[in-house]
């Protein structure tokens, strides 16, 4: 079960996949406009709502604008057949980010940037958290995560259907200026502190960096994957003019 | 008085400007190995220790980490004359962000872009509260904010000295992909929720958009700022093969 909270995230449920909501949560008292929408919305969809105490909603997660909704699906992963068959798109892969904040930023920019999905490292990274779904902004509905026990060997997986795996390493000498990323492609962020682990790192076919001022800490993990996808797609944007992968960008 | 709590903003502050710490402050009992080193430092800089109660720095700023420095100064504005004769760099200015973590995350990234300083709107935007130093990871002591009380009559006193002011906006039909940037230029960053303000806007050079998932939500503003202060750092990397700003990158 999902649990989606803040008005930007539940709006976006409630657009894409109102009959899997299997409660709706709101403040109790008068409600503000945003909020008096999602009632008459979840009345006319005969969702459950429920008033519940501000502290109840608290009990949940600490940022939730006074709504929150109980989901539960999110995104299918997409088939092998599809993947191997596909002439392009890329994936996300996060190795131990352990900050949910950045686990919902990234979903909210792959979202944007058209992803296909994101592969998580159970054990070491955040998961979706609802405090990734608050920042997700709608994104956990558009992008399908993937929680792996074997993130190394779920990007071998990948490799077979045909995909290229870049790493992102601050000390790597390959820059992503200069580096032609091949139209499928996975994209894999370590972690702030300590970077890619050495099984991840081993199973990448090239690890690139982002350009940076000499001496600057590294870029923040959400930040650094945005950027990677924009570049991504904007080698796809100069040398395709068809559709890419599966939105309009 | 600047407020930088948080291990890695203070690290960077004690090798940037120890002399301008005026006070120090630690979480009082048993230091743990990162704040040890901390306390030895401040020691031999001869600045002043103060160990205080958890709740005391809690009364300061919710994030710290149990360290909080006092700090006098930052790093300066460059002076009109420099940025006249400067051939190329560029500046975030920040209309109406009102979250401080959006406000720190960008300064995080204009420091390892090598942005040459944030101006924001000071009735509008967060500004350089204790919370956006903590994001900030030591970005505020190398990128110089100016708060101002007219934006847009700044943007045009940079474009009077030579630089050319692109702002964001999602519904431009002008691409950043197939935009050239200027090599001296200024990145207009509206709120996530409004956009650009009109007298902002128009006082922008262009308009551009970052191509995005149709129907998908807005990039969130920090994340935006930093893929366009990369785009313009690529630019310059293909063009130019001398030192980028001040720094190298």
């Amino acid at each position: 079960m999902r649990i989606v909270p803040g008005i930007h995230s539940v709006k976006e449920t409630l657009k894409v996949r109102p009959k899997r909501i299997s409660e709706l949560w709101l403040r109790e008292g008068t409600l503000s406009g945003e909020l008096e929408v999602f009632f008459q919305e979840a009345m006319k969809g005969r969702i459950k709502i429920k008033r519940v105490a501000q502290q109840t909603l608290d009990k949940q997660v600490t940022s939730h604008q006074g709504v929150i909704a109980f989901v539960e699906t999110g995104p299918e992963w997409p088939h092998p057949n599809e993947l191997k068959k596909m002439d392009r798109g890329f994936f996300i892969a996060l190795d131990s980010i352990e900050d949910p904040n950045n686990v919902g930023s990234i979903a909210r920019s792959a979202w944007n940037l058209g992803c296909l999905g994101i592969l998580t490292s159970k054990d070491r990274s955040a998961g979706v958290t609802p405090a990734a779904e608050k920042v997700a902004s709608g994104g956990f509905e558009h992008v399908p995560v993937q929680e792996v026990s074997n993130l190394a060997s779920e990007l071998i997986g990948l490799k077979e259907l045909g995909f290229w795996v870049y790493g992102l390493d601050g000390e790597s000498t390959q820059s992503l200026v200069t580096t032609e990323l091949s139209a499928k492609c996975v994209i894999v962020i370590g972690s702030e502190e300590s970077g890619l682990r050495k099984p991840v790192s081993g199973a990448c076919d090239a690890l690139v960096s982002i350009p940076q001022a000499t001496n600057s800490q590294s870029f923040n993990a959400a930040v650094a994957g945005a950027i990677v996808g924009y570049e991504f797609q904007r080698q796809r944007a100069l040398t395709e003019t068809s559709k890419i992968s599966r939105k309009k960008l």
